[in-house]
């Protein structure tokens, strides 16, 4: 057997995963054609719909993780030569310039400093700048910490008859997400984040008019595994084997989309608002500030600035995993070696996780040195 | 929570996953950097090594189902112009000529009829035809239940510097795969077969050879998510973070992999044959025969012959479906309707499964109007 030592998952993901959604990835497989999971399957549509404010037909949990639900996104709706506005404030979004390269279309970039959202109005303007055929960007940057507004890129992508695809791995379920308000026409997320389910399955919606383009491509996709059309078939009505899809996440998601509809998501994304609050209210007191300025931090996952005259930042979060048995995360990128990277997302984002990291993050300062009120951080956070 | 109602899993896949797995995969989750996940992976790998008869270094379980296994496998090898030879006895060699297709390779096909083995001379002679450079066949072919021997056309790819790739979907686990002795330059597999570990994952495996193939194309594989030498960053030495590896799934694989090494790999391999006679006998006694002849069929996976006057088989599935809790596969493609397929794969391979599925098989033939004695099926079978 693996492990036993549990750790509190707090870093960007995996989040902790509850009791009940665990046991329900542990029941006695059904076959990918039983009745039964044809029923869970409809479920789960349903409640991911709901989750998306969406009525696409083409939403489901594809059989891979968050990069996979990007790799359906782009390699279906890219074709050779299409212009794609790709906007990048973060690790991520430059993972979507680099596979719309390998795709063949022609990345106008458009850029924010990491820590900073992306500007609407360059964005705006690259849409406009030229024959575009779809924008992409990332609505919370996992590597940074920053939310953004993405209701006036994708308004301006619809003006111009381009498609607008979001990446919502971090955001979904944690905070709002709006794809038929927006008139967004793809996203994706990932069940390890706010949804609190292991990592493996990538929740995507396309709308109708994303699936129009699709049908009208000149050539098919270079992917078999992830063809739209070929889902369809499996998903739909139709139910033609296409893949065996991975039962037991399926299960796993089911069991954390119930947990989210009974708390409600309006509650849901209230709570996760309310401790990222605690959170930077305590480390304030500690001397740590945030990366991100207040009016662009995405609650699920905070981006914590750290001084610059720190030594050994990898030692003390390893210390902080092996004396406290805490996850959290280092910086991506150019912010490796200048942030931690603290989720707070689902079934973690709750105020006794705010209080056991900030002893945590408190007494391995201490060690090394600094001078912290540990007592004063958590009088901050839960007063 | 979803279904309680527990299935016998005798289909093409997923096969029935032991306790001790299910609870393995049910453990809380760690970080997907975490050290002690890291060392989880180690013993993932080495022990797939052991079971793919390999030294090969890059050798791991890609994150998605046997699909994707072969979805890495030619998006990474093919480039657009390739001569690839395909041998195809089943739906599944059809799958591989698709997305070779997709991804712009010239597909040379030998064809062999549903229930017979590929020629290995037409292959070996496709092979030798043109500038081939690289050849890909199915070893147990799940669709038909026939087992070939990859030794002769493997050879002969690696005379004329073609690379060889071979799906292993269903034959990891339950018969012998010798990678490194056949000169295969790459196999995938799926978990929900032989290894009796939920869907989701496939182990692969890639030769020195394959790999200097990938680092030598004039341009990068279409795919990021199945990029082989991205993968390499995280499954090797230096960790690099790619993607969020599905974690409690890995926990699953090495569940799965710890009871097939306990067990013995020899001693897992004459399990299967055991079992798959035993039903022979039985179906025999019930006036059912085999649609492959004995010296090609696959142990873990038989298609039964129907009668050509069985009115109904759907119907007949669904029964036992409903009545017996066992599920069966039906056909595909040119077989649908006229076999069904017994799956007798890893944690299910066993007297048991035989006998269950061997009653309820009479009983719905008994219940159609055929004269069936089961009593004598089940002595043969056990006898």
């Amino acid at each position: 057997m693996p492990s036993t030592t549990e750790v509190l998952l707090l870093g960007p993901g995996p989040s902790p995963v509850s009791r009940d959604t665990l046991a329900a990835m542990s029941q006695p497989l059904l076959g990918h054609l039983d009745p039964e999971f044809l029923a869970v399957m409809d479920r789960v549509q349903t409640d991911l719909r709901r989750l998306f404010c969406t009525e696409n037909p083409f939403t489901l949990p594809v059989s891979g993780t968050g990069s996979a639900g990007m790799e359906i996104c782009l390699a279906n709706l890219v074709e050779p030569g299409d212009r794609v506005v790709i906007g990048i404030h973060g690790v991520f979004g430059g993972r979507m310039k680099n596979l719309v390269e390998r795709l063949g279309g022609e990345v106008v970039e458009v850029t924010a400093p990491f820590g900073e959202p992306l500007d609407a109005d360059a964005m705006i303007a690259a849409v406009r700048g030229g024959p575009t055929r779809l924008v992409a960007f990332v609505h919370a940057e996992t590597s940074t910490g920053v939310l953004i507004d993405p209701a006036p890129i994708a308004a301006a992508a619809r003006e111009v008859g381009a498609l607008c695809v979001l990446d919502c791995v971090t955001s979904l379920g944690g905070t709002r997400v709006d794809i038929d308000g927006w008139g967004v026409d793809a996203a994706f997320s990932g069940t390890q984040k706010c949804l609190s389910v292991p990592p493996g399955l990538s929740p995507v919606t396309f709308s109708d008019r994303a699936l129009e383009r699709i049908a009208a491509r000149e050539r098919q996709p270079s992917t078999w595994y992830l063809d739209v059309g070929l889902l369809s078939g499996y998903w739909g009505d139709e139910r033609v084997y296409h893949h065996t899809a991975p039962v037991s996440m399926i299960f796993a998601l089911q069991s954390g989309l119930q947990q989210l509809h009974e708390e409600g998501d309006e509650a849901r994304f209230e709570r996760h608002r309310h401790v990222a609050a605690a959170l930077y209210r305590g480390l304030e007191v500690l001397g740590l500030g945030c990366l991100v300025p207040a009016a662009w931090r995405t609650p699920m996952l905070t981006t914590v600035a750290l001084p610059s005259d720190l030594q050994n930042e990898a030692g003390l979060r390893a210390a902080i995993r092996s004396e406290h048995r805490i996850e959290i995360g280092g910086g991506l990128g150019p912010l490796k070696g200048r942030v931690w990277r603290i989720g707070l997302m689902g079934h973690g984002a709750r105020e006794s996780s705010v209080t056991r990291v900030l002893v945590a993050i408190g007494e391995v300062l201490a060690g090394s040195g600094r001078d912290v009120d540990v007592a004063s951080a958590l009088a901050a956070a839960t007063g």
